[in-house]
C-alpha cells in the first residue's frame, strides 16, 4: 500500500512555507486552532464527533523522515535550520476534543489544537482529513440507524469506498453508531468488528441455485443466508421451502435487485405459509436511510448499505474548517460573509430538558455552566491524558447520547437543534482591536 | 497509519467463504470476470480508466500472513487445508485491462481477470476498489479540466479527502488528467508530482496583511501568491499594488471567498490600472466545473480546486460491478432488470471519423476489427506483461485521447456516445443453455 510512514507529510506545501516564515519571524506565541462543522448539510440534523482517537494514535508519528527531509530540500523553498527544526519535529501542544461517538452540532469545536503557532499550523491537514472522514462517516452511519428502527444494519461497502483507508474508517463508523457488523475482513481484523457476509451472484451462477444453496448451507449452516435474485425471485424462494423442507433452512435469503415492496411481500407471505416464520429477509443493492424510510412498514429485517453509505452520497463531504482563533492571547476571527469565525479557545456545554437534549452552549474555555461539558483535555505537553477507549466505547457514547436526542431530529426532515453562542465570542466585541498585530 | 499488508484481507468475508466452497466442490476451472462501469452518471459525459497500474504494483502483495490467517482461523469458518491454500495463495491468473488514462464508457471492461474460479473471487473487493476510487477520481479531474478551457487547475483537496489514500489519489488523478499541480506533499514525494501552495488566512492574521505579504515575498520570491480575501478584497489589493511599486511584486493574488464575479472584475480593473497585468488571479472556495463554467469569461486565470473535486461531490461513486461473464468456457450473464451482463471476455474497438472518436464496438476478445484496440494483456500468468507507466504516461493517453473526444462531451450537457455491443454477446442468444450448469 502506497502510504507513507511517518505522517509529517500528510500536509499541503503552505503549512511548511508558512511554518518557515513564522520561525525565522519569531511568531512562536500559543497559538488555539479550531477544527468544527461551520454549518450542518440540509441533509444532516446531527453530527456524530470523529476521529479524535486516530488522531491521538497517529499524532506521536507525526514527523519528518531523512527521505522525506530530503524530498522537502529539493523543492528550494527551505532552509536548512527549517528542516533541522522539521528533523527534530514532535507535537508537544495540548488537544481539546469531544470524543469520537458524541453527538455534536454546528459551531462546535470537535478538536482544538493549543500549542506554539508554527506546530499548530503544519497539524492542519493531517487533522482536519481525519476528523473530517470519521466525523462524516459517523454522522451518516447515525442517520441510517436512526431511520433503521432497530432492524438489522450491516456495511456492505469496502469495495466502493474512496480507498482501503475510507473503507476501513466506514466499517468502523457503522459500527460505532449502533449497527450490526460489516462484510470488511479487513476492518474486523484491524479493529475486531464483528463480520458477516452471504453469497454472491456468480457463486449461484457457477453451481446454480440449488446446489448453491444446498452447498452453503453444508459449509455454514449457522450462517446461510441464500441469494434468492439471481434469475426469478419467486421460484428462488419456492426452492428455498423445499430445501428448507429437506433439512436445509438457511437464516435468511438475501434480495439483491428488483422491485423491492413487491417482492419482499411475495416472498414474506410465501415463507410464513410454509412455516418459515424465522427465516429472514435482507435487502441490499442501492440502499440508504430514503429507502429504507420509503420501505417502512415492509417485511424486511435487515439491509445491506454498501455504496451509498461509504461515500455518504447524499453529502459527501463537510463545511469544515480549521481555523486560528486565539494567538499571544489575543481573539483571532474573519468576518467574512459565510465564513464567521468566533475568537478564543471553548467549551460547550449540553442542558437537557426531561431526559432529552434541549440546547448547547458555546463559551470559554474554563468557564463554569450547570450543563454538561462536552470538551475534554486529551493531549497534554504531546501526552495523552487518558485512554478514549475504542469503538465499543465511542459506541456506548453515541447510543447514549442517541437516547437523549429529540425525537424530531432522527427524521430526514430538517429539524434545528439550538446552540447559543456566547455573546463574549461575538467577533464585534473586539472590532476595535487591530487584528494584525 | 492502518493499512495493512499484505493485502489479502482487502476483501469481503463472503469472497473467502464461496472460495472455500469452490475449492471443495472442485470449481476450480477457468474464470473470467469483468470490472466496468454499467452506466455512466447523469453527470459524466465520459469516464477516464484509472487504478489499473496500482492493481499491477500491489497485486503481488495480495498475500495473507500468518496473522491475518490465525485471525481468519478464530471466524472459525474455514477449514484448516483453506487456510493453508491462502498461505500459499498468490495471483498467478491473467489480467486484460485499458489503461490508466485512456477515455472509456459504460459497459467497457477497464479490467478483467481470468484465473481458476477461486482466484479470481477472491481478488474482487481489491480491484474494484482501487479501479472504481482511481476512475472515479480521473473522470472527475477531467471533466473539470474540460470546462476549465487551459486555465491553471491546482489541487487543494487533501484535507477533505476521504482519507490519506484518496487524497493522494486525487492529487494523482488531477495531474494525470492535466491539471498543472496539487497543493499535497505526501502525493508530490510518493508519486513526483508538482507542487504548488499559496498562504492561508491564519497567516495573514498574524502577521496583518501588509506584513505577511512582504514576509512571504522575501522568502519564496519566485512563488508568491498572496490571498487577499481576509479583511476587505479590494483593499488587500490596493496593497498589493503598493508592494509591488517597492518590489513585492507576486505572481497573483489568490481570492478564497466572497461575490467573485464582482471582485475579480474590481481586482483585475485595479492590477490592469497600475501595471500589473501579468499579475494572476487565482480563485478558490467551493470551486467544481459548475462554477468554472459559470465563471466563464471573466477574468480569472487559474483555479484552487479542492472539495468538490477530491469527493466527486455531484457523484461520489460509480456503477461500477465485478461479474463473471465465463466459466469453464462456458458464457455465463445476469438478465436482471438493469443488471443485465453480457457474457464472455472482451475486446473494445474505437473508431475515428476525421480524427474525432466516433463509436465504441464492445466484441469478443480475440475478435479482430478494422478500429482500436483498447484492451491489452497486462499480466500473464502473475507476472507483469509491460510497465504501463507513472502517471506523466497516462497523462500522454488521456491528452490523446481528450484532443480526439467529440467537442460536445467535453461540456456539462449531457451527450450521449455511442457504444455498440456485438450481437453475439447477447446473453439472449445463450437462454437455452442451462445456466446453472
Amino acid at each position: 500500500m502506497d502510504c507513507l510512514k511517518p505522517h509529517g507529510l500528510k500536509t499541503d506545501l503552505y503549512e511548511l512555507t508558512m511554518a518557515q516564515v513564522y520561525l525565522e519571524r519569531g511568531k512562536t506565541k500559543r497559538a488555539v486552532f479550531s477544527l468544527y462543522v461551520r454549518k450542518l448539510p440540509e441533509v444532516r440534523n446531527f453530527l456524530v464527533a470523529g476521529g479524535v482517537k486516530r488522531v491521538l494514535d497517529l499524532i506521536g508519528e507525526f514527523k519528518f523522515s531523512k527521505d522525506q527531509l530530503r524530498y522537502l530540500k529539493s523543492l528550494k523553498l527551505f532552509k536548512d535550520w527549517f528542516l533541522d527544526w522539521l528533523e527534530q519535529f514532535e507535537f508537544r501542544g495540548n488537544i481539546y476534543a469531544i470524543p469520537d461517538g458524541r453527538i455534536v452540532f454546528e459551531e462546535e469545536p470537535i478538536l482544538q489544537v493549543e500549542a506554539d503557532l508554527p506546530s499548530a499550523q503544519i497539524l492542519e491537514t493531517f487533522v482536519m482529513n481525519i476528523v473530517h472522514l470519521e466525523t462524516l462517516l459517523n454522522s451518516k452511519a447515525a442517520r441510517i440507524y436512526a431511520v433503521a428502527g432497530g432492524k438489522t444494519l450491516v456495511d456492505f461497502g469496502y469495495r466502493r469506498a474512496h480507498g482501503f483507508e475510507a473503507g476501513n474508517a466506514a466499517a468502523k463508523a457503522a459500527l460505532t453508531c449502533g449497527w450490526n457488523a460489516t462484510s470488511n475482513l479487513e476492518a474486523g481484523m484491524l479493529y475486531n468488528l464483528p463480520i458477516s457476509g452471504t453469497m454472491a451472484h456468480s457463486y449461484v451462477m457457477v453451481f446454480g441455485e440449488e446446489e448453491a444453496f444446498r452447498e452453503f448451507y453444508r459449509h455454514y449452516p449457522q450462517n446461510a443466508v441464500y441469494l434468492i435474485d439471481t434469475y426469478d425471485v419467486l421460484e428462488a424462494a419456492k426452492l428455498v421451502v423445499g430445501l428448507s423442507k429437506e433439512g436445509y433452512k438457511p437464516l435468511g435469503v438475501r434480495i439483491d435487485s428488483g422491485d423491492i415492496p413487491e417482492l419482499v411481500v411475495e416472498v414474506r407471505r410465501l415463507l410464513d405459509t410454509e412455516g418459515l416464520k424465522d427465516v429472514k429477509i435482507i435487502v441490499s443493492g442501492g440502499v440508504d436511510e430514503y429507502k429504507i424510510a420509503e420501505w417502512r412498514g415492509l417485511p424486511i429485517d435487515g439491509f445491506g448499505v454498501g455504496t451509498r453509505y461509504v461515500t455518504s452520497a447524499d453529502k459527501p463531504y463537510l463545511d469544515i474548517a480549521y481555523k486560528l482563533v486565539e494567538y499571544a492571547g489575543e481573539p483571532k476571527f474573519k468576518l467574512s460573509e459565510g465564513k464567521k469565525t468566533y475568537p478564543f479557545k471553548k467549551q460547550v456545554f449540553r442542558f437537557y430538558s426531561n431526559g432529552r437534549m434541549d440546547y448547547d452552549f458555546v463559551t470559554l474555555y474554563g468557564e463554569e455552566a450547570e450543563g454538561e461539558p462536552l470538551v475534554e483535555l486529551v493531549l497534554r505537553e504531546g501526552k495523552p491524558v487518558k485512554d478514549l477507549g475504542d469503538w465499543r466505547v465511542a459506541r456506548e457514547r453515541f447510543l447514549s447520547d442517541f437516547e437523549r436526542l429529540p425525537e424530531g431530529l432522527k427524521g430526514l426532515e430538517k429539524v434545528p437543534y439550538e446552540v447559543q453562542i456566547d455573546a463574549r465570542l461575538e467577533p464585534e466585541n473586539y472590532l476595535s482591536k487591530p487584528q494584525g498585530e
